[in-house]
């Protein structure tokens, strides 16, 4: 590869002579990794041109290097780095102290120091990865996705592909889920009442952004999603956490004071309960009672394979209560990162208003590509497929647990791609993932689910969506075997 | 086209018997256009299922239905909705009302109300578009952007399409714009110094979120970027505009107050003002002696076409007192939504983690596609050639002006692609912009540019980065014309 000649500048405050500052920059540029061996420097012609000196301090300059072994020469072809240049380091190779400014000072506001737990990137090197929210590649659909982007790409879809929409959304994308995906739910919408967002956790985002400030509370379930929690407390509102029990978010239980209640019907998130209709029904009558808003996570309800999806909260609505938070980044990948937002013309124009503002669209081709995947079919073939093999890995997995007599807490009767399990009391699943991932096992701690410092630490999600079912008695007997080692231990 | 079963959910509230709910049910869709003439109602054996009702109840409702020629029964194919049916109402059907939430109560902040102008989606069909920020086709590489994004579809690369990344980005688009964007500008930087934006506008919201309070106070260019402005204005800190002169900002204005300092030295915003190395050294010092930190919107450095760009602010920065912000946004197509900040870690790791609540990471997919189009060459060639047609067009441009005596205000003397103009006083640019688009000429009136009530009407911006060198004198001629006209109006 020939290196740049634009990216050649010379230090305008370096002493010297002008053919020592281009020697400093090139050993400069090769001794920090950035030219490697065996790249091709510009010609002196060029590089004497571009930085505005003579032709002859660039070509001495050349021949130092060389001389030095920085560079070597190839008849006709000009200067290469050479073969035998000094190795950049491996460390850092900059000076320390470089950056003067007091940070602890400069920084406005701090994002960092939430609860979400660091997940391994490299999941798919793990024999055992009972993983959540990953794609399985053998069950994702590529060869159509595949299709439907290079549609997306083509001449026709130009502008789907390249346009500033400025604040709005791809006309056939909003189309789709209007006409389709949302009667599914019982829900019939106008185009205005719909926004594209960057996955469910954006719409998640927006919805906080609009609705909470410092002086409003939140009524969250106990356990609950951790990336929604930390967003809440980014906004500084209120948080009142309610204990979910084996039906969901008890409305009971809802504090009269909460102003917006973040709830998940399908599919509770971790415990995987689904919300009855009666009480459904109740939340909605409580939170008329309340003048609260509902901020239905419709998460997971298209992997419903053991029975039918009941009716979303939003299509029981008839105050415009409710905002209805939908994803397909879960269901078709997850980098997909596109989800939307249902509700209210005038609290989706502030949502539109502020996404212009944070990030203006989710990009064209995306949209565009998943208006064609799912107009086309694919996307409900692709959940019938993972609704079977779901099913199928499910009952490896609950006759492995039986086998082993592990304890779970929260099955979903429904469906859904994980079970809520519990371990005996005294068990660490953070110590207990440690010992796993040595073994090729991965598992999640349910820790950071659970609010405060007194969070109990002996629950774990274990998902089924990422793993053969072949390999799924293994896992769970290596993890059985790590359990009852860390329960002796407890003892 | 068959609709789903799914689509079909009966009404737990509604009045009647079981075949008359459905009847209406389906009656609803059509009349809500939701099911269209011509397409297939699901099998009374399917529907019976899905509904947990006999087979009879849908069958005879089904046979009302044809009855009133809502439907209609082909031989051994089934129902379909029938050429007949009643036609959907034009107007939203929904019932007035519906919407009992006191939304000026239940929104606990509001982001609509901003001054970013509304802009015609459909530019292109504008005979004379003197639009800024948008894509020409025919400059546009499609045919290697569709490569590149096919390889980026491949399945060595399907984990760079589907996974979660979590708070990370696609590491070889980080290591291409660290090795070869970067030194461009003469900035070195390591890994964790970088993040991957949703295009430019993302990185200064990130930015604005992070360093802003509403105890502090930013300094801004006078006239400026009005998402910019905006942004500023949401993040509720102090704002202290500078009025810029040919050079861009002038440090000497520069209050000392002031936290942090908004700029764009390559190409002012919208004057097109760059600003001398001199300058730039003074600025540095400035905010040396403020302690303040300088944002450098690093826009349009590439179109640089009459001149090779200067040094980036960035890599004069000593101190780690310079915020980077660049994009692929505009120079490869703005619904990219590809831009990246450059910055000290501790600055970096805040901007990663409050990007991973509001959204995560940007879609995989682009960035790889990104990468290759950036490291297999493209991006350069396609500047090269945005260069040169450009530099065609803007002697053209040039030309017509003089030959009409329009006065330009702010010609960038390095190249990008606006021309910043000023209409005699009394002209007010918006009405102008009006009557320009009646006769198919696209102009962007300056007044968003400025700050408050008082902001010059005047101003108006010229791009010649959409439109074809031919039809400019054109275009020219028809504004000479109505300024004319809008001028004796004044008088």
């Amino acid at each position: 590869m020939a290196i740049s000649v634009e990216t050649f500048f010379l230090n305008p405050d370096a002493e010297g002579t002008l053919q020592a500052k281009i020697q400093q920059m090139i050993a400069e540029g090769i001794l920090s990794g950035r030219f490697r061996k065996g790249e091709k420097l510009p010609s002196s012609r060029k590089l004497a041109r571009h930085l505005g000196v003579s032709r002859i301090t660039v070509t001495l300059a050349y021949t130092e290097l060389q001389a030095s072994d920085y560079l070597e020469a190839r008849d006709r072809s000009g200067y290469f780095v050479s073969q035998n240049a000094p190795e950049p380091p491996e460390f850092d190779a900059r000076a320390p102290g470089r950056d003067t400014i007091d940070w602890s000072r400069a920084l406005g506001r701090r994002f960092t120091g939430g609860n979400t737990p660091e997940k391994p990137q490299d999941w798919s090197r793990y024999r055992y990865p009972f993983v959540f929210g990953q794609t399985d590649p053998s069950l994702f659909d590529h060869a159509n996705w595949r299709h439907c982007a290079l549609q997306a790409l083509g001449q026709k879809d130009f502008q789907a592909l390249t346009t500033d929409y400025y604040d709005q959304d791809d006309p056939k994308l909003i189309e789709f889920i209007l006409r389709h995906t949302l009667p599914r739910r019982g829900i019939l919408a106008q185009p205005d009442e719909i926004l594209v967002t960057m996955g469910a956790q954006n719409a998640l985002w927006l919805t906080a952004q609009v609705l909470l400030t410092q002086r409003r509370t939140a009524a969250i379930e106990e356990p609950c999603y951790h990336a929604l929690r930390d967003i809440l407390m980014q906004s500084r509102c209120y948080l009142a956490s309610v204990d979910v029990d084996r039906d969901g978010l008890p409305p009971a239980d809802l504090p009269r004071y909460a102003d917006v209640i973040f709830t998940t019907p399908s599919h509770q998130a971790p415990t995987n309960a689904t919300m009855p209709m009666a009480r459904r029904k109740a939340l909605l009558e409580k939170a008329r009672e309340m003048d609260a808003l509902i901020v239905e996570d419709d998460y997971e309800f298209e992997i419903s394979f053991l029975r039918s999806p009941l009716p979303a909260l939003k299509s029981l609505d008839t105050d415009g209560r409710v905002i209805y938070v939908g994803s397909f980044s879960k269901s078709i990948f997850p980098g997909l990162r596109l989800g939307y937002l249902v509700g209210s013309r005038q609290f989706i124009r502030e949502c539109r208003a502020l996404r212009a503002s944070v990030l203006r669209h989710p990009p064209g081709h995306i949209q565009r590509t998943a208006a064609y995947f799912l107009s086309l079919g694919h996307y409900d073939s692709l959940i019938r497929r993972m609704g079977q093999v779901f099913a199928r890995r499910r009952q490896v997995m609950e006759q492995a647990l039986a086998d082993h007599g592990l304890g779970v807490e929260g099955r979903g009767v429904f469906g859904g791609s994980s079970i809520w399990m519990r371990a005996p009391d005294g068990v660490d699943t953070a110590e207990l993932d440690e010992r796993l991932r040595a073994r090729s096992v991965l598992i999640e701690p349910g820790q950071p689910f659970f609010r405060g410092p007194a969070a109990p630490r002996n629950y774990y999600r274990l998902a089924y969506s990422s793993i053969p079912s072949e390999r799924i008695p293994d896992g769970i007997a290596i993890l059985s075997e790590e359990l009852a080692h860390l329960r002796r231990l407890a003892l």
